[in-house]
């Protein structure tokens, strides 16, 4: 992989996407060549997966479906949005990857990490991210932010109970335990525009 | 499981939705209770992963998007109808199940039958057929059969060549080495009343 692979971790409302969006025109100001995605979708074979995974008339769902559905979407994106773009030596940051998975199917629904990695490795097949930043903010205090904005359109996860996202959060401080050199904290806890910063100051240390 | 889980295999054209079909009328007129599906599908979630598998549009699948998705639909299918079929003592005949994923994905697409067994194992946790019937007829001559029949809907499959069709049908075979008792032969290169009477007298041995 002659590109970098970076992912957006962290619980709900803790403001990735954003970021994302303003780093990703940040990143192109500095010269860098940067594509910009999201999992599950960014190509139209995982948009139609996400659109089952999201749809709130789909309370029926069982974890390990979710958890494959996960994986199919993430199998779709990489072959045809993700690797291409890091062939062609471009800086891809992708809104959530496996480590989505591991806190959500595999610690907070109880799954098991071990088990849902080996469910992603068959997807992924080695290509961990090159740097994973992890926006850490409560979950309470990320969730009243979401609860806030009025624009952003409530989907099936969102009717997840607090202690789901409780339980997010702490496989999310598991995973930075495991990989502490890949995944890296960004206090999510500030202002937007120093949210911003610390993430970018963290992409441009890598980078260098 | 109180009842029996009888599976339905083969290459395309075989027959055995058919037969499947009028044998859940004999069973039922013998007294069984009968559950009669299919896969992938069966129930909503799994109907809704049915349709991309399907789309002719979505030619960009990849086959490893593909495996996971047939593992998604599985599990969903599986918890949400054939187990609670079982617990209830009946009969479930269901159209394809894991051995096709074995024959279709991990023998005919290359990606391995074993490695293709460990995501199914994800979605299964040990639940295999008590039976399963393997129509068995050469592939040129059902895929005619398909030709010949205009009310069958062409899906994304059908698009496949008859080497690819060939190669599923290698698969089977080696299944049926490696599960003698649990896969039966059922010749289905036999008038349809005929191969009705043997998978109906195959399934009658195995509940005697």
């Amino acid at each position: 992989m002659k590109g970098k692979f970076i992912t957006f971790e962290g619980v709900e409302g803790a403001g990735k996407t954003s970021v994302l969006h303003a780093l990703t025109d940040k990143l192109t100001d500095l010269g860098y060549e940067v594509v910009a995605t999201r999992e599950p979708g960014g190509i139209d074979i995982a948009e139609q997966i996400r659109t089952i995974l999201h749809d709130r008339a789909n309370t029926k769902m069982e974890e390990r479906t979710e958890a494959l559905l996960y994986a199919a979407a993430r199998r779709q994106h990489l072959v045809e949005k993700v690797l291409p773009a890091l062939d062609e030596g471009k800086i891809v940051l992708c809104d959530r990857f496996i480590d989505s998975s591991l806190a959500y199917q595999g610690y907070a629904r109880g799954l098991g990490m071990e088990e849902v990695f080996q469910i992603n490795q068959f997807a992924i097949q080695d290509v961990m991210p090159n740097l994973t930043l992890l926006f850490d903010i409560a979950p309470k205090k990320g969730l009243e932010r979401i609860a806030a904005n009025k624009n952003r359109e409530k989907n099936r996860l969102d009717l997840e109970t607090i202690a789901f996202h409780e339980k997010v959060y702490e496989g999310y401080q598991l995973l930075h335990e495991q990989y502490p050199n890949r995944i890296q904290k960004i206090n999510a806890n500030q202002a937007f525009q120093d949210v911003e910063r610390s993430a970018l100051d963290c992409i441009l240390a890598y980078l260098k």
